[in-house]
């Protein structure tokens, strides 16, 4: 796996130190360059045999065969011919005696230096760098710098633009008209069918020496030559500066081209504000790893491959699967945006997520006429999309053997949880930026209109009476044509509850705008109550009795295989069965029941919870095709497998994405960047070893840190403003603590407010009718109040309103309860122990996230035992975050390391640890599991006691 | 129909003088030229909007999806762009003061001049002339000459290579190297997939000035520019001489491009060559027609398209559906090339046609793939073909609709009859070249192998003990997956029929070669019974009683329509009634009956007779789209038009197929040559309007003029020799007969040896248990004894050997029995005839085609009577050819107007009336329609009556 990798990572660059003409294509890709209008692949200026130079810009598609349009590549403008006595240097001829390629990330430069001897013995040095300006997303900048080292002899420069670019021998360009400018030339070009026209312009400046400048206008190749003589260790630079406009930007782009070419100012100074603009990017995306530089470096290069990717000004893009920096999938979007890519801008550059959203408003039109076509109501989204939203996924792969079978796709006929996905995407951007006014105006017609498709495609089965959708294909593309798919199934519901919300807000905030909406999509009060309908009474595989679910109707019943029985291997289980033995087997090309798992996991609903993510893990993991199936699935397990604590294997499975392109792992590196495995990898890194998770008022840490990785940092934007991360391992303290202070949690430790919670929920739960008890009551430990809530409601189904108004009620019941607390409700052995460490001259803290604890404390009458009290108002983030303890230590005038933590639940356990904290675990072994030392209460404990017990810990670790 | 057309013809020039953009690709294909080794666009050299300029190789494919390969476009050799201060020549700018481009069939030489004005006010006289050469297939010539009329100025001329060339936007070319040369360059590509490589080069010479001459080698835009300042009135000459070579030529095809250019000589000679090497070529192939300057124009055209399609050199290469003059059907090559083009080369250029036929051998390996592939023994010929041979017909038809459904092409499937077409061009270029050594060494094998293939493809039905072919396509592409389908089952019978005959007679003449094949090809005994069996026993659906053939089964059970009620109209009946619907209608794309009738005519065969041509015309013709359906069908159907002596309708047909492209009938010519219509319009002169037969010792013209035409003239080569034509109309002799010689038929006329012919087939007929009689012997009068044969034994199996060995058997016996004649056998009213005539001084002479004449003469002692005895020995060609009685007139010496014929066969009144005589008929007035008299008998017939008689029809015929 990694014989192929030669290359060098510091924390920005990737270094490329020997050219390999067979990496040629995959290293293209590789050092794709780009600036959220354009993607320029990193093919050398002079050229080479088998190259796939492209420039591809968002929106410039035209028509092409079998798969219907595709992303025209532009006009090449990176020809730089570089004669030599009439030698043409040229890396397959000659001599390269040294060689440097490098991708500075932190400015979005390419440069590469090469010492090259020509055929007949003449050696130069030659840098040449470039790079798509952020600060000016029309403007390219190239510089070419050579030293004759050697030889004096005639130099021959030709900077041009390649008016015959191709989509891999397609030229979708018409050139229509091109001239001579000062020291340059411009070319006007149009797509063959979609008439976009492109214009472009370009001048170079020579320093260094005098030259002879001639403009050449061959046909669709104009060119500039810079002709001169050069004296031996003479270093001559030649700067060309490119600009680009479409018709899809301006409406005459050929002139705005010239226009902002005279009067751009050098290569320098845009280079300057190229590095302002790219700082400013990444002060807020960028992640910090340390400990790994490996991992720290992949994070960054799968994060600059989107940051190029995502367009700041265009709402009517959105990323491809294979971005702008090659032709496979022919620049088509897929679900890969919504799901993979679209966490990342959503909480690092909110605009471009927004942009990519509204992508999917204007292709509504689109899918409506898909789903028109298919005999469906409302909007159906294209399995591919592209300029109109219309299905453009081709019918037919067809193998270009005379007498094979045309395999059909089916994916655009029925891969449809497309259709709830997009919601889900939409939903979430809503949840996490606050956007209304968005919502309002784009979201909820995509939400509605879309629901409104479903509630025709889902068919009432006569017998059950339950709702099924049959024919379709999951996320699991191994399996074709299946029925009652669990991931679309349960998405459809989810969406339609979503859409059930969204009504009731808009209606009560906006009710002019849902009159609008139920006018112009029809949308009744009859559709209304067939959604709910459709959520009560959809089919939903799942077992409540074990947690596992079944992937489709009969899945469990298809033959088993064992995966290890067909290693090693370099393809795909179905390369190797073949589609219909596939389809008959229990192997997955990605995750399906997992991935709704996951998607489920951000606001904990069903099926999100630990008995069902072990049992379907248990279940799918290990008959999934991770090495060779779906490029989209090792991120996902990764951070399934971190929230199992299953650190290694999450590792395992990120670095799996993390390098799927940069050592091309799947071997198709050369078709483009792996775009959704690469916002994969941010949501690995954020949601699975970070385990971000969301309270109601922030997001929080849960770190599942990989090994060596010694700190990790970020930051998320989220509810209108920043959250920074700045997280340390969980590592163990010295071993011989000079403990001076202790910090007791309050609820669980000192007393015990479990007991109002379980009241209060009790209560609710017997206005809902819900059954209820204190054994239930036990798997609520440690949760959120809506994780706990989802729990308790489990399949029942409530509007996103109802469910806000339920945890609001049970808090109101919580607080009338503590009101009746009382000295009697501290804890067994609470109060001699306190006393006990007061008088060993220990100091005392309270760290409770409750924002009821000084209410508590007064109450329970102990407030002249403590030093201090760190409460839910001390610190934005609660536990796991370490930073109340952090906070209460620092009140105390104690180092995080002579403190110790008395805890009963596991993010609290978590958040001391993170603190550098030494901890003692109250309650059962098996959720305290790494706590320094366990107790099952107080009772009798004395500092003597437990300074035996922490000498024995240090003991027996010390081996 | 006429509104595009603004054409002038000359005999071999077509002209065209005015410039209209909206005709832009249809006249680039229309001024075609090329040499049997590429063909080159009429595209304009300094590039026009929308010009589809193409260069086609014979045998450069390279792979593309869907259609699996095609004819690769190759580097353009014609870019020369003229800028006259700055501006550059075009004609979509500045201002066309006049304009003339025409084409000259005799030279194949392309010029234009253009006197334009540019932009700026600045007039030239600019002409262009372009050749590829057919004295050395790889050199192409262009040259510009310019004069400046109103200026002086500075001009720059780019002649360049355009290495970037296009297949309607697919660029199958990576340009490997290029290079300069003196006053010149070199340039090296490669296909992309099949990795031919191909070598050009280029130099000019500029005359009338001094020029500054700078190459520019812009990557895959090789250039050289000259640059001059002109003075007004001033003229200068820019020749261009190109070598082009590809790897499949020499191994090496720069180094030989370089090195022939190197050795050429100046534009001058190189045009002397060419037009010596065209002059040679027409006079072998051209057809000379008078009185209709139109059709003759169009006739030599499509000769010339095809004279420049036809490879000299090449055996593993065919031609094309749109020849090399288009993107049309991708270069693939179909049964176009063997029925409807073979025939003009193989009677004009048989070499070409023995090249044709060779890449069909050199095919067989992939024709065996595709049997092999559906299952089946044997060869099983691909509908369209290209290199291997393997099938290269598209599966789909691809609609860029969204939505669409796919069209699945069958004919890859289904139209089988390919692999019974390839054996009957085999066969016919074998009888008409005699070439035994080609048939033993490659057509044996191709004929063997597909009967295989049939004795595979047939099934017995076990209820009628049929054989059927189920499924198939016939020629009638409107109707898909018929079963027995008349054509192809009497096709294959046929096939299987010739298959035994040349089984026979390479055993007896190359035992080995046999021996080898039946190894190779498992050619068992067994086998060859087995092709008996399906001969005997395969379901034809003629109806014995009416001569009316069903097209397939079923076929008169179709819904009927009447094709009048959609006109006008500008497409077929299938675009209008789509795909399904006209499958179920009987409306035909194209003639199947038909055709089976046409291509069973040369030798006569089954079902090729008067009745069942009458009859199956009568119903088949007015049930064809014969407008918009195929462009094969016009004419096929002049040709049969013509054989029932529907003149008028013949030559409607033959004008319809004849100006497809000068008229761009069916608006598709900007595809590229309408081909197969190319072929069959020599085929409608040659066997229609010429009527061309074939006796066993020489073809015979049956003449049918159109209106206006006044003499036909051509050479076919046939069996070793020069066969030369020129046919004049069949005109009414001047009006007042001063007669003074008669010229009697002796057969039927004077004598009746038909009785004898009677009882030679009756004694015959007897022999092989065939039933016949006196009635059934009257269908035979004025037939061939082959085609008499061929009526006898009807549908009953014999190989082509039994029936020469029966031809010879009857004549035996016809000799034996006309020993036996005597002066009682002379008819009633002969002898007083005569002696009447010589009393009023009339000079007498037998004209007979009978070999047997003087025998015969002697016999019935009239041998006194007589000045003259023409023979069978005395002319080589028999009636209907005029020679016959011209040899007798001349005999008598005296003028053919001034004599008079009597004769009571068809054949023999045409040959009268084709040498310009005054013709009685004897007999029946049926069959006698173009006597000027016709009698009953030569009873009491004396001179006066007959002066009388002429007298009579001279007055009603002066109306």
């Amino acid at each position: 796996m990694e014989t192929k990798n030669d290359f060098i990572y510091t924390d920005w660059m990737l270094i490329e130190n020997q050219f390999n003409p067979e990496e040629l294509q995959t290293r293209e890709t590789i050092f794709t360059i780009g600036n959220g209008y354009l993607g320029t692949r990193g093919s050398f200026e002079e050229g080479y045999p088998q190259a796939l130079s492209a420039t591809l810009i968002h929106g410039v598609y035209d028509d092409v065969p079998v798969v219907y349009t595709e992303l025209a590549n532009c006009p090449d403008w990176l020809p730089l011919v570089v004669i030599i006595d009439g030698d043409r240097f040229r890396l397959d001829q000659g001599k390269i005696l040294k060689y440097n390629r490098e991708l500075d990330l932190h400015q979005g430069v390419l440069r590469r230096s090469v010492r090259w001897c020509s055929p007949i013995g003449k050696t130069i040095d030659i840098r040449f760098e470039r790079f798509a300006s952020l600060a000016d997303h029309h403007v390219l900048a190239q510089i070419c710098t050579l030293t004759a080292l050697d030889f004096h002899g005639l130099v021959e420069i030709q900077a041009s633009i390649n008016g015959y670019p191709e989509n891999k021998g397609f030229n979708h360009w018409e050139g229509l008209d091109q001239g001579k400018i000062d020291r340059g030339f411009w070319l006007h070009s149009r797509t063959r069918t979609s008439r976009i026209h492109l214009g472009m312009a370009a001048k170079i400046t020579v320093s260094g020496i005098e030259a002879a400048l001639q403009v050449n206008t061959a046909p669709g190749y104009p060119s500039i030559n810079a002709t001169f003589f050069c004296e031996p260790q003479q270093t001559v630079t030649v700067e060309k500066i490119v600009t680009v406009f479409t018709s899809q930007d301006v409406s005459e782009p050929v002139s705005a081209a010239q226009e902002k070419l005279s009067r751009l100012d050098n290569y320098i100074s845009l280079h300057d504000a190229n590095q302002q603009a790219w700082a400013e990017i990444w002060q807020q995306s960028d992640i910090t790893i340390e400990g790994d530089s490996k991992a720290a470096f992949a994070v960054r290069y799968n994060l600059f491959q989107l940051l190029i990717a995502g367009s700041h000004q265009n709402e009517t893009v959105s990323i491809p699967a294979k971005t702008l920096s090659g032709f496979g999938y022919h620049g088509h979007i897929f679900w890969d945006t919504e799901i993979f890519i679209l966490p990342f801008f959503t909480f690092t550059q909110p605009e471009i997520a927004r942009n990519l959203l509204t992508y999917r408003y204007h292709t509504l039109n689109g899918a409506r006429r898909k789903a028109g076509h298919y005999g469906y109501q409302g909007a159906m989204y294209a399995w591919e999309s592209a300029v109109t939203g219309d299905e453009v996924t081709p019918r037919w792969s067809l193998l270009n053997d005379y007498y094979a079978e045309d395999v059909r796709i089916w994916c655009r006929d029925r891969e449809i949880h497309i259709s709830s996905v997009i919601p889900y995407a939409i939903w979430y951007y809503w949840r996490v930026t606050g956007d209304d006014e968005w919502l309002k105006d784009y979201g909820a017609e995509i939400i509605f209109d879309t629901a409104i498709f479903w509630s025709s495609r889902v068919e009432l089965n006569p017998l059950t009476q339950h709702y099924e959708i049959r024919s379709v294909i999951g996320t699991d593309e191994y399996h074709e044509l299946v029925h009652n798919n669990t991931f679309t199934n349960r998405m459809v519901q989810w969406h339609l509850e979503k859409a059930c919300t969204i009504y009731d807000i808009l209606s009560s905030k906006y009710p002019d705008k849902i009159a609008e909406l139920e006018q112009k999509l029809q949308l009744s009060a009859e559709m209304r109550n067939h959604w709910l309908k459709i959520i009560d009474k959809i089919c939903i595989l799942y077992d409540s009795e074990t947690g596992l679910i079944e992937q489709c109707e009969g899945f469990f019943q298809l033959a088993d295989l064992n995966l290890a029985d067909y290693e090693p291997r370099q393809k795909s289980i179905q390369a190797i069965l073949g589609i219909e033995s596939t389809n008959k087997h229990q192997v997955l090309k990605q995750p399906d029941v997992l991935m709704l798992i996951y998607l489920m996991r951000e606001s904990a609903e069903f099926p999100y919870n630990r008995k069902s993510l072990e049992a379907n893990w248990n279940y799918y993991a290990p008959r999934t095709d991770i090495t060779y199936g779906s490029s989209l699935a090792p991120a996902i397990h990764a951070i399934l497998a971190a929230d199992l604590g299953k650190t290694q294997e999450a590792y395992e499975r990120f670095m799996q994405a993390a390098m799927v392109d940069l050592e091309d792992r799947r071997g198709n590196t050369n078709d483009g960047i792996h775009g959704a495995s690469a916002g994969g990898i941010w949501q690995a890194v954020i949601f699975g070893f970070a385990g971000i998770q969301f309270t109601d008022t922030q997001p929080v840490a849960h770190p599942h840190f990989p090994p060596g990785w010694t700190r990790l940092k970020f930051k998320l934007y989220w509810r209108g403003r920043w959250h920074d991360f700045d997280l340390r391992p969980i590592s163990l303290p010295s071993p011989h603590p000079h403990i001076q202070g202790v910090i007791f949690d309050l609820d669980g430790v000192l007393t015990d407010t479990s007991e109002y919670h379980y009241q209060a929920w009790q209560k609710l739960a017997d206005e809902e009718g819900i059954p209820f008890n204190r054994q239930a009551n036990e798997a609520l430990r440690g949760i959120s109040r809506r994780a706990s809530l989802m729990l308790i409601i489990g399949n029942r189904k409530y509007s996103e309103l109802q469910i806000q108004e339920m945890m609001e009620r049970k808090n109101n019941y919580y607080v009338e309860l503590i009101e009746n607390i009382t000295h009697n409700n501290l804890l067994p052995g609470a109060v001699s122990l306190l006393d006990n460490l007061r008088v060993a001259g220990l100091k005392i803290a309270i760290g409770s996230a409750s924002k009821n604890a000084h209410l508590v404390i007064e109450k329970l009458g102990i407030i002249d035992k403590l030093d201090v009290i760190a409460d839910g108002y001390s610190v934005q983030k609660p536990k796991p975050a370490p930073d109340l303890f952090l906070f209460a230590a620092q009140q105390l005038g104690i180092a995080p390391q002579q403190c110790v933590v008395f805890e009963d639940a596991a993010a609290g356990i978590e958040a001391a640890l993170g603190a550098g904290m030494w901890v003692v675990g109250m309650g059962q072994p098996e959720r305290l599991g790494n706590a320094h030392i366990i107790l099952p209460s107080l009772v009798d404990l004395t500092w003597e006691k437990l300074q035996a017990k922490f000498r024995d810990f240090a003991l027996q670790n010390r081996a």
